[in-house]
């Protein structure tokens, strides 16, 4: 029986997951040192023991093994954890940078080398313009880890870490475009305009194939979790299986596969949720997680190793060059790009958050993978990957160690966003609701328009297709589910902790935990009250709001104006604070007000009783 | 890229998964044929369709998959969700029919069909004694899935159950033993006496080689779990990876894969469980499920889509033979080894019991599997091939679907036990506790002594060795817990689909709904009460019964019957019910009195109060 593989694989998977067990034992390191630096760093150790013992490299770590099966998780983890909110809001600067930033970057890199190449002394003028653009498109790519994580510890404003974890997502896939385009030219002699204008074209097919691939398998899969209901134990199965089909389809497409799964988890993620059970819920996060976090650590771990075990070609004058011109494009880029798109945000990128993005623009698992993968026909195959390799290593580890620091000491602007409170979630609402009114007036559609558009389309039509118990939820619905199940869940942390700890510990710990849980089944309570006034409440606006506007935009779509006012006012009318208390009020009233709370006690008293007599009564007491 | 494979793996999952999603629409089927049938008939639909279009089976299908991928996982599942506490109490049954009853079949069926095979009017005279003994070892493997499902739903009694399922997951082990032994006898031109001694010792070091294994696996893989705080993403990964890698291991020593799994889970369940925090706990036992769920699914419909795409080579004596012989030597050997395993039992199987163990031999996965991994060097493989199928299909279908009828309408005795109270788990506890005293006393140590003395050093050795949170837990604690837990999920579920429906529905039902929330959170609070009492009475007893034992019995082990008698009247006097009820009372009045019950709603009413001002205040009301 072909035993080996299995086995080896499960054995490297243990010993990636040994080391991320240790770092975290000494949690002091992780810190300041991130957990890619250590993870190559062990790597390079393994690898280093296996040289000398002439072992020959894991035969595991083939390109075909990383995009076919380490790189689906780690994207369907960012996909499906992507910040949809903020990350909608700043999608223009987000694809800005990946798309234009990483053209450029390409281009700039390989073109200076390329000049590099001329100079007699560096011994490199057998590389071709193609070539160093090929190469120049594989150190494009930049990799989120380990800067996101310090960026989220460090807690940096929300605008500047979505860019860069935006960037990362889809810098990607503009990547494997770039290089698969650019392999496909580094094989022809000459190359003609017409060529460039088709890559182009090509280009965006790619990118946008995949995207539309990607929500088509996102509908299916949450069109398949409605029928689900009865299947619970596998449900998790299809959120993994459409979405890695939606990955092998774009690559058998030649079409950007990673734009497809991404596409396909943002789709899904919402209407699946919505279907599934809470267990099936919590099992697939956590299972995306869990991927995701393996491949990562395995695809580091074997960086070190692979740096070890493979051949390499050292070329002084090259690989410092490439050192220099990523670094110097990269800021450069940055600098110009931000100066372009500054006057179309709300919230321009200061100097700060300027050195933020370029600083963070370390490489990663792309570009190692995509190195291997270059053609043998390629003459320097082996100095590109070193070169690759040096620049992987350099800018992770002196960039990735000294980011904390310099981030802190420039003092970039941290986070503007706190815990999502129920007040922020209903000043949002209120104020998109209120924007898509005033440019409805204006005539100028901006995103508030096309968003609450969507909302519309979404609850009439998507919702009732995709979701099982197809009710309209408004989104604040939706924050309070999520809210209590935290909640609920934290309780039952709580609780669970305390059962365990009971036994043994002394009474005065107790009471203090006692009267903790007490303040947090009271705040459940409050919680609870809390929702069912609000969500009856801006139910009603709601409701109120879109019964009126499309009651009267059917058949009269020529009158917008006046519907317009009308909508306008029903909202003042329905805010007003009068008709707020007064539901409000006799909501509350019923689940806390006195009469009922001095029943309910004595009613649990007797009902406590009755049941500690049972036990007493069935205790073996006949012994004595 | 070798795209085909993940792709067409891909593929053939989301199929099953759509099979078992179909027929649980259409509920009314699955209750009178038993899922495997469908999926078999199913599978058979899609291998005519393919054999129609001359498409080649499956390549995903060779029985190396199926034992290093598909088989793991289902016996994972098997082994850990087994219930423990009646498995071990049946264990010895288990055991005699898990291996005397397979043996009984293996030697019956072979020997009775070489003798078919000296008729010539079969023309199978070329079969030997061997190849025989091979087949018959491969089709007397049972396959729990079906019955299960039947007996579950049936609720039969559980002595019936636990045995069925036992002796399914050993026997597997066993055939898999007899099949290596038999194909390396079938090979051999003859066959010494010495042969076979050397084949009775290589069956028991196989057996308990692999449980060894698995023990040891599993307390590996508890104890790293102690380390896995920080690292909540992978815990999961380790509970698969250590069992699995118990599985290969197993597989590289060439002994029982199968019990070394079993045996691993097992093991390592209960401290695991305890180690990682809830979710991943939800997380590993939705997983567990999903993946058995689907490699069953998978191998079901697979066996119809080989039945068809497969060479058959019929041959009506042989079969139908093969049919009569398995039928008849199951029944007998059940009524032979019920015989005399009856008198050692305390419950013995009566009448009905053994109908229920004769007629729920259904053959299945590890059968087909064996079958088509036989060596190309047996004349009759094709015939062998097309035999295990037959009976596969003839069980399956015929036994399958008329094994609910013939239990319900023959009366087999019904379940005893209903859901785990708190009484009962009292009952045991006190009664083991008290057997253990008696044995102890009278000399003679069954079970229940090797029960306590096993808790006892669980509890101080391995508890500490491999939980984080090391403190000693009783059973009770730990049904507690479970419970509470449960409640809590459940609590959480009605409160999440109360959100989702509170929206839209008038108050009606909202307040049925509210009451029984009501009734449910007051449930909870007794819960807790309860569990207070109890654990803190039931820990006083067992703490101070183990500390006086272990102080006497380390320097005067001389004296037992003195230590025996003072542990019994130490047992008996903390049970006694002045002591027990003062305490309770005492730690009862606290948490549900008057005078705190009257303090309770009215701080929750103002603090509730306070907070629906705060959220009166900042809604947006300067609008108006």
């Amino acid at each position: 029986m072909e035993i080996q593989i299995p086995f080896e694989i499960t054995l490297w998977m243990l010993l990636a997951s040994f080391a991320k067990i240790g770092f975290h034992v000494y949690h002091k390191i992780t810190i300041w040192v991130p957990e890619s630096c250590l993870l190559i760093s062990i790597g390079l150790i393994v690898g280093a023991i296996m040289h000398s013992v002439h072992e020959t490299p894991p035969a595991v770590l083939t390109s075909n093994v990383f995009f076919l099966y380490m790189l689906p998780p780690i994207v369907l983890d960012s996909g499906y954890f992507m910040p949809t909110r903020p990350f909608f809001e700043n999608i223009g600067t987000v694809l800005w940078f990946a798309v234009v930033g990483t053209l450029w970057n390409s281009i700039g890199i390989g073109m200076s080398l390329y000049a590099i190449c001329q100079i007699e002394a560096f011994n490199v003028q057998d590389i071709s313009l193609q070539e160093n653009l090929l190469f120049a498109a594989i150190i494009s790519a930049v990799d989120p880890v380990a800067v996101l994580n310090v960026f989220e510890d460090v807690s940096v404003n929300e605008q500047l870490y979505i860019v860069v974890f935006g960037e990362c997502l889809f810098n990607d896939a503009v990547t494997v475009v770039l290089y698969n385009m650019f392999t496909f030219v580094a094989e022809m002699p000459t190359v003609q305009p017409v060529d460039v204008f088709l890559g182009v074209g090509r280009f965006f097919v790619v990118g946008l194939g995949g995207m539309g691939f990607g929500i088509l398998f996102g509908f299916v899969a949450a069109f398949t979790t409605r029928f689900t209901s009865k299947v619970r134990e596998i449900e998790p199965l299809f959120i993994f299986m459409y979405s890695y089909l939606a990955y092998l389809v774009a690559e058998l497409f030649a079409i950007s596969s990673i734009m497809a799964i991404v596409c396909c988890a943002l789709t899904m993620k919402y209407y699946v949720e919505e279907n599934v059970s809470q267990r099936s819920c919590t099992t697939i996060r956590h299972l995306v997680k869990m991927l995701g976090s393996i491949s990562e650590t395995l695809i580091f771990f074997f960086l070190g190793v692979v740096t070890i075990t493979t051949e390499h070609e050292w070329n002084w004058g090259y690989i410092l060059f490439t050192l220099l011109f990523a670094f110097l494009w990269r800021g450069l880029g940055i600098l110009v790009l931000t100066q372009i798109i500054n006057p179309f945000r709300t919230i321009s990128f200061n100097m700060k958050d300027q050195f933020g993005l370029a600083y963070g623009g370390l490489r990663g698992a792309i570009s190692f993978a995509l190195a291997f993968t270059l053609p043998e026909n390629i003459g320097r195959k082996q100095l590109f990957v070193t070169a690759t390799i040096a620049i992987i290593l350099f800018t992770v580890f002196l960039q990735g160690i000294s980011i904390r620091p310099l981030i802190e000491f420039i003092n970039v602007r941290r986070t503007n966003r706190n815990l999502d409170t129920i007040n922020v979630e209903i000043h949002c609402r209120v104020m998109e609701h209120t924007m898509a009114g005033i440019e409805d007036l204006c005539g100028q559609w901006s995103h508030f328009y096309w968003k609450d558009k969507f909302m519309r389309f979404n609850n009439r039509i998507l919702r009732r297709i995709l979701i099982r118990d197809a009710r309209a939820e408004s989104s604040i619905v939706a924050l309070y589910k999520k809210l209590e199940l935290q909640n609920a869940i934290e309780v039952l942390d709580t609780v669970s902790g305390e059962i365990s700890a009971a036994p043994s510990v002394i009474s005065l710990q107790e009471e203090q935990k006692e009267s903790s849980k007490q303040k947090m089944s009271l705040m459940t309570e409050d919680l609870k009250n809390m929702h069912k006034i609000l969500s009856k409440n801006m139910y009603k606006i709601r409701q109120r709001t879109v019964a009126f506007t499309s009651k009267h935009a059917l058949p009269n779509d020529s009158q917008p104006r006046e519907i317009l006012i009308r909508r306008h006012a029903s909202i003042r009318r329905s805010l007003r604070p009068g008709s707020f208390q007064s539901t409000s009020q006799k909501y509350f009233s019923l689940p806390a007000g006195q009469s009922l709370g001095s029943k309910y006690p004595s009613s649990r008293l007797s009902h406590a009783g009755k049941l500690l007599k049972q036990i007493l009564h069935t205790l073996p007491l006949g012994i004595t």
